[in-house]
Parts: C-alpha cells; sequence; structure tokens
C-alpha cells in the first residue's frame, strides 16, 4: 500500500465547506463575504506529544482537539483543515483507529479535511486548522492575547491540572488510584477544546488564550502581548482540577496524598490542558456566566489584570506566594 | 534557548498579507474580494527527502519551494505560509542558514511566514502555504488536474531528471563528472518554483500539476482527474533534462555513459523537479509561448491528450516503447 492509497482509503472524504478538497495540487477556500480566516498549525512528535504505545484513536482525537483549541481561543468558527502524516509503516487497524479519531471530532466541530501530505518516517502528526472569524465595521471579531485591560477579571475554563496528573501517574511519577488515573488520563488524552465557549465569548471576552503549556506559561504570553501584569489565587486555580474536587474534597479523607504545593503545581503549570483563558470586565460577569452556560463549560474566576507588569499569586488568606511553578517547554 | 526563543530570534518577522502575524493563538488573513485561497502543505523528513549532512540554507529553500511548486500548479499568488519544525537539537548556526535559505525564497515571492510550530524530536519541517486566485463571474480561475481535453498539448517547464541524476550520483549508483554533478545538485537542493509560470498559465491551460513523485507518475494523476488518456514522445522528454542536453550533445562524446533507457527513466520517472505539467488546445500555443517567455521558463511540447485512456510512450520515430518507467514513492 503506497502513499495515495493511504490517503483514498483512510482520508479522502468528500469536503463541505471547500471549493475543491483532497486530490488537486492545492485545495480552494472561499472564505465568506465579511471574513478573516484564523489560521494555526501543530506538530505532534511521539514520545514528547504521546507515548509510543498511545491508543490511535485517541491520537487522531488529539491531533485535532489542539489544533481546535486554539481557534476556539481566537473566538474562530472551524472550517477546514490540512493533515500532513509521517509514519514508520503501513498499519492498516492504526490508521483506521487514528483516522476514525480524527473524523469523529472533526464532524463534531463541522470540520472539513481538505489536503494532506503522508510520507514515510518517524511517527508525526503536523496539522493545520482554518477557521472564520467575521469582520464587522471594518473590525475583526478574534479574540486576542493583547487586548486585556487593568481590572479586567481573569478566568479559565473546565479543569486544569488532570492532564498533568495523568502523565505523572502514567509516567510512575505519582501512585493514583485507578479511578483517579483512568479519569485524568481522559483529559490527557482526549482534551475537549472549548470551540462552543470560544464563540459564546466574541464581544465578551477582552482577550483569551488556550492554555497548552501551562497556566501560569501561558498567562505570561497573554500579559506580555496585553502589557500588563495579574493576580492570580492560586488556590482558586487548584479548584479547577477536576480530581481535587471529586477526590479530595468530596470524601472526608484524602484519596491522593498530595501537598497543597503539588496541587498548586499541577493547576498553575501542568500543560496539556487546552482550556481557555481570558478576561473580562467585571462589568460583564454576567455576561461570561450567560456564555459558559450557553457553551456547556464551567469556567472560574481565578484572578485580576492589574497596571503594573508581572505575575503576583496568593493563597486563600490573600497572602503573596512565592511563584516557582514552572512552565512546561517543550524542549525541557 | 526554548521553543519561544528559536521562534524570536529566527522566525517572527513582520507579516505584510496578513492581518495578524505570529505570536497569537491564531494568524489572522483577509483574503482580497473576489478571491479564493488555495492551501497545500508538505512534510519533509530527513532520509527520505534530504540528507542529514544537506546545507541546511538550501533545505530552508527547498521546504518552501515544494510548496509554492504546488500552488504555482494551481495558478494561485503566494500570500504567507505557516512552518512547524521538529528539531533534534537547537543548533544556532544551523538555525540561522535554514532560516536564510527560507526567507530568500519567501522574499522573493512577498510570502510571509504568519504562524507556526516548533518542538524537539526527528528532525521533521512541515509547510502549509496559502496563495490567492482569482473568481471571474463566480468562476474560479484556479488550474486544476481535471481540464484536460482530447487533442490538448502537453507541456513540461523547464529540466526534468537533473534532480534524480544527482541523487544517483549522490548515493554513488552513478559515477558523474564533478561539473555534472554539481550543476545537476544545484536542481536537487535548490528547485525553483515556477510561481510566475503558473500565473502566465491563467486562462491559456486546460489542467496543470507539479512534477514532484516524476513525471509520468504524476501525468497519471492528472489524466485520472481528466478522464483522458495521453501519448508522450519519451524522447522529446528526455531533451528537457539539462545534463542531457549540456553534456551529450553539445559534446561530440558522452560524457556520461548512460543508456538512452537511463536516460529516459530519469526524465520519466526522475522525481523532485517540481517543474508544471500542463495542458493547452493547439490554438493556443502562441499563448503558451507568451506565457512561456513573460515567465522566462522554457517550456516544451511533449506529448497530446487522447480521448482512450491510458498512456502510450513512443520514441522519436513514433514506435510504441514499453512503459516500464516506475514513479518514485515516498513509501516504496
Amino acid at each position: 500500500m503506497g502513499e495515495f492509497d493511504v490517503i483514498a482509503r483512510y482520508f479522502a472524504r468528500p469536503a463541505r465547506h471547500a471549493a475543491l478538497g483532497i486530490g488537486d495540487d492545492c485545495a480552494l477556500l472561499q472564505p465568506s463575504p465579511g471574513t478573516q480566516l484564523a489560521i494555526s498549525t501543530d506538530m505532534l512528535v511521539q514520545g514528547r506529544h504521546f507515548f509510543a504505545d498511545v491508543d490511535p484513536r485517541t491520537l487522531g482525537h488529539k491531533a485535532l482537539a489542539v489544533n481546535l483549541s486554539d481557534l476556539a481561543a481566537c473566538g474562530a468558527k472551524p472550517l477546514a483543515f490540512t493533515l500532513a502524516l509521517s509514519l514508520p509503516n503501513i498499519n492498516q487497524a492504526w490508521l483506521a483507529a487514528f483516522a476514525d479519531g480524527l473524523f469523529v471530532l472533526a464532524d463534531a466541530h463541522g470540520c472539513d479535511l481538505i489536503g494532506g501530505d503522508t510520507t514515510g518516517g518517524p511517527l508525526n502528526i503536523c496539522i493545520t486548522v482554518f477557521g472564520e472569524v467575521p469582520v464587522v465595521d471594518g473590525k475583526s471579531q478574534a479574540l486576542l492575547r493583547s487586548g486585556a485591560q487593568p481590572g479586567d477579571d481573569l478566568y479559565v475554563s473546565g479543569t486544569v491540572g488532570d492532564a498533568r496528573l495523568a502523565l505523572e501517574g502514567l509516567r510512575g511519577q505519582l501512585s493514583l488510584p485507578a479511578a483517579v488515573l483512568a479519569a485524568a488520563r481522559v483529559r490527557l488524552e482526549t482534551p475537549t477544546p472549548r470551540v462552543a465557549l470560544g464563540l459564546a465569548l466574541r464581544g465578551v471576552a477582552t482577550a483569551a488564550i488556550d492554555v497548552s503549556d501551562g497556566l501560569l506559561g501561558d498567562l505570561a504570553h497573554l500579559l506580555e502581548r496585553s502589557r500588563t501584569g495579574a493576580t492570580v489565587q492560586a488556590d482558586n486555580a487548584i479548584e479547577s482540577i477536576a480530581a481535587y474536587t471529586a477526590y479530595t474534597r468530596a470524601t472526608s479523607q484524602f484519596v491522593i496524598n498530595l501537598s497543597k504545593d503539588q496541587w498548586r503545581t499541577l493547576a498553575l503549570a501542568g500543560g496539556d490542558d487546552y482550556e481557555l483563558l481570558f478576561t473580562a470586565p467585571p462589568a460583564q460577569r454576567a455576561a461570561v456566566e450567560a456564555a459558559a452556560l450557553a457553551a456547556q463549560t464551567p469556567v472560574r474566576r481565578i484572578g485580576q489584570i492589574k497596571r503594573e507588569p508581572g505575575l503576583t499569586l496568593v493563597d486563600a488568606q490573600g497572602q503573596t506566594l512565592p511563584n516557582h511553578y514552572q512552565s512546561f517547554d517543550h524542549f525541557a
């Protein structure tokens, strides 16, 4: 089975949002009048972003999910994507499962595969995704990293820290109860891109970024682009960890024996969360709640934007905490 | 030096054709009114598409060139590209040379780097490129593979076969005079995407494809999409090999001791040529010549489209030749 057979068999499907899909030198995409195209690309490498023995179905899901998460952070509506795939060998069962995981998520978002490339080589998955953002009165409605204002509330969606908890469990660094590991592993392997929330936050949020490298690390990018600082309530952030709330607070004893500092590390520097970190003025609190409800995605207020550059971490009593929570860097 | 430093130092440059370039979750591209976006992606893997010790400057050139060649085959005007890069280590001299080769070609085509991703892992380069095609009276002006008509002439641009000649020389399969290898190696390592020719052929050519996997292999894709067949003059095609004309015909003796059959293999199945293979009605011969002149790119008529499916190879005397010229498949 050669390169063209792989594409024809597993990846060639009719495109609905493209003027021309797979099978020519280029795909042709005709953006709707009055819109901009939002574009993002992510590369996933075995041993870096996933284990060699990962279920190919979850890998197909995650490869697209991390890209859709970038569209979500821009408030863009998914349209289409390209897929470049380097494969060490042609394993038909693997390809079928990978394609299935990929297309189930793609279909859920109405996002068409419109082109790609397949080659032999170490396993590597590169997806480039395209979304649409309206331009109203000459002004793009995209959510950017650069719009945060002093006084804005800082929010994070869903749960953060669970993906890293699963990673540490799978690596054997933490010993976790089976049910905890299983639940956290779903967050690591099949993250939910917050596309609906990103769309609902257009016109409400002042800035947004997706949390892929760790909450504080990605917050630093948002602050840098917005030329502002922030105060983050660390103990509010850890309430975002599903494992923390489910297994620490709901029972009378600690099932997972982690220190407060370890919980903070998971929430603040875990990485691989693919949640939205965003800002909005306090006057918009009801609108943020309405957006969260419409998107069926919980959001949590974890801090505030301030004029002075830099990040201040505080505990539940408002006491300043030393910030030794390092972001996850793919070269580390 | 981490991921973000690599991007900031070597790849972050102001975008001219994008509403928003590098530095946010997505780039924002605003296509001109009345245009379609042409999109193509290509992945280059060490050991498959280039040698480990290749000059990083030529690698930067080639990684973008193969993508621009896809735009050329569509008659699309280059606008922008994204770059995803997996690197085994951070070698600053290597990165500087790679970026230089990349940007010299990008600047020559007014094509902006608008986004990307950098990670650790086996060397892998994935570029997705964006071009613009006008839509006139609701009809896309893109050159497609599917438009060839019975009776159309078949053309190939520039030179084919030289890249494969260089590859065989570098692999030690062929012993080549140093001057021959040096000249052919330029074609292998720094191919010229035929963007100007693709633009000039809009409204003239009926179908086009870029020759990346070998002339006959890529012709088969064009014929399949056009539901036609073709007759190819093999001995006319070999006149397209620069090494053949320069070193075989211009001197009184054969400097390169290849059989006619070997020359045919180079021209018809060489691969890595990044030339345009295109069709046009005989009534457009003057227009094709004018396009070639305007684009300063030689073109050669090497055959004809016929109604009956299938490919007929003929020699200079019009005698049918057996077709044992296999296309280069990246899984072979």
